[in-house]
């Protein structure tokens, strides 16, 4: 059996918008600190291994950790702008800083950290995302090593999904895919539902 | 005084974007009835009269109708691929269906309904959204009469902002602006944040 049904309509998705730049750009909500809704512009960084679980790169300063911490769990809704698809996928968020205890997670956000461009990464070298600029002088020049591993800051968040709904504004088509677990085997259940 | 610093920048983003269709979608983030994070896109149709806040025209059928009831705080995430801007606009959401008891209110009920096409207004003659489909038969023709007002399910959702935050990846600022209200009189302060 191949990926489930949705994994594959996003895979499709991402290659039919591959053209844009912003097609990897998806809207994470959660829940604030406050119990209001958070929700911010996040970057797809692939599938977990053969996995359906979606990767995150961001920064552990930043108020969503916090907010993760207390409620793991969130709403993806990607909307992909060319081929007028929208994928809302709701899971659980695992956090993997630098302080994980396991071996394999650890290995997993040095690998995502080094898939990352020296641009990105040295986003996490620079002030607390968030706090108040303290000088309107330019901070002083960013150096980092190609070969320096994850710095603190870096952190790799990885969405595990147990709902989905998938609507196409083209073809005017709504699907809704839950997981059902029987026997500790996950399995997805698909439904068309109105538009 | 024109208006508050942040609405300057979400209308030159409009501006700025308006050669793409999908510049007025957005996405809404709520607290499912579960308690769990719900985000979906939906379309901005404008600033309500002279205000600051933002109006979205939905169904009264789907799902974010019954989470704003338990819960009326919404964070709309807006991302504009052109310009590279985000606005995070927070705040709470008043809900104007057809029972609305306030005249002035439905009044802007039935603007917000024929200001849109009539191909949008007959979606909300549609079976209910999210709701199994029943048969795989074409619906019977829809047909709407132009100078019909609007109808059960037509449901406008107004959005008054108490916090924003605005980010330009062109540029790397990042700004956020929060109400404070003294004698009764709302206004704004803005602070710019490190990205």
């Amino acid at each position: 059996m191949g990926s489930v049904a949705w994994k594959q309509l996003l895979l499709n998705a991402l290659e039919s918008n591959s053209n844009l730049k912003h097609s990897s750009f998806m809207q994470l909500a959660t829940i604030g600190t406050n119990g209001k809704p958070s929700n911010r512009t996040v970057v797809f960084r692939g599938f977990q291994d053969n996995t359906d679980n979606l990767q995150i790169n961001t920064d552990a300063r930043t108020r969503k950790i916090e907010e993760l911490k207390l409620c793991s769990s969130a709403e993806i809704c990607w909307y992909f702008t060319d081929s007028w698809e929208q994928f809302r996928i709701n899971g659980n968020i695992d956090i993997i800083d630098g302080s994980n205890p396991d071996p394999i997670k650890l290995q997993q956000r040095e690998n995502s950290w080094f898939a990352s461009s020296v641009r990105s990464r040295m986003q996490y070298l620079e002030p607390n995302p968030g706090l108040p600029c303290l000088n309107e002088q330019p901070q002083a020049e960013i150096t980092l090593d190609p070969s320096t591993g994850p710095v603190d800051a870096f952190c790799l968040l990885i969405l595990e999904p147990d709902q989905v709904d998938y609507l196409n504004l083209k073809s005017n088509q709504r699907l809704t895919c839950k997981t059902s677990v029987s026997a500790a085997k996950k399995s997805w259940i698909m439904e068309r539902v109105n538009p």
